[in-house]
């Protein structure tokens, strides 16, 4: 009894976000040292609580309506430093060390290597290493698929 | 005729985004040099395209329900250097000059002001400025108001 109450209590800080109808936020992944934006995911309860319990990133696959432990198929974990939420409570912002250096499931530093010029998106940054040798020897995933 | 289609053209950066159901996406500003999040916030196709137009920052407030130039009360214009999309095409991400050094409606340099410290949220970030100094003589904006 006792201790349901004291997890109870240890929660709230859980309670304190909003989550959306469907019991998610959007969490942004920052690489600590460079500030780049790595990524964009989203978290559920449980992902946060084992986020922030396991100091590795936990996201909520909607694709595949299951826990995503980052880095699960790659190796690519990411090792959070800090976990920071907005003036809403409705976005999560955590600082993480990007173990391989590789966070986009295109095999690049991170997802946002399109950039707009004119009125195109242009690639500017490289692919580091082809997913196939990142995912196995099947082909790689569908797009979403493993990025979220 | 021969603009219409022109402009039909010129447009498909924009069809290339994966909107949500409700026709958004999510939004990261990130400022120029200091590699710091300033806020998330949403866009819709009229807000991204008059950012790219104008190369100020433009939200669409889900609140109001109407197009939010950053800036339009507060003065804080968010100057745009860059757009990125991710992976996915479902996230932007704006590289901005934040004028007035102050992104946050509660006065703060942005919204990720919270840090979790080990099952609480403490406040990190100072307030540079009072928000009813920002906002005129009214009371501060209601939470989520300003902020989206």
């Amino acid at each position: 009894m006792a201790e349901n109450v004291m997890a109870e209590m240890n929660e709230r800080w859980l309670r304190e976000i909003n989550w959306s109808q469907d019991g998610l936020v959007p969490a942004i992944a920052q690489e600590t040292g460079t500030g780049r934006i790595l990524m964009v995911a989203w978290m559920n309860r449980d992902a946060l609580r084992e986020t922030a319990e396991s100091g590795n990133a936990v996201y909520w696959s909607r694709s595949r309506k299951r826990l995503w432990r980052k880095g699960e198929e790659s190796g690519h974990v990411q090792r959070v430093r800090s976990i920071r939420l907005d003036c809403d409570e409705d976005v999560i912002l955590l600082e993480v060390e990007q173990i391989g250096g590789i966070a986009c499931h295109t095999g690049r530093h991170n997802c946002f290597f399109r950039r707009l010029d004119g009125d195109q998106w242009i690639e500017v940054d490289p692919v580091l290493k082809d997913p196939s040798a990142i995912y196995g020897h099947q082909a790689a995933p569908a797009k979403g698929a493993q990025s979220e």
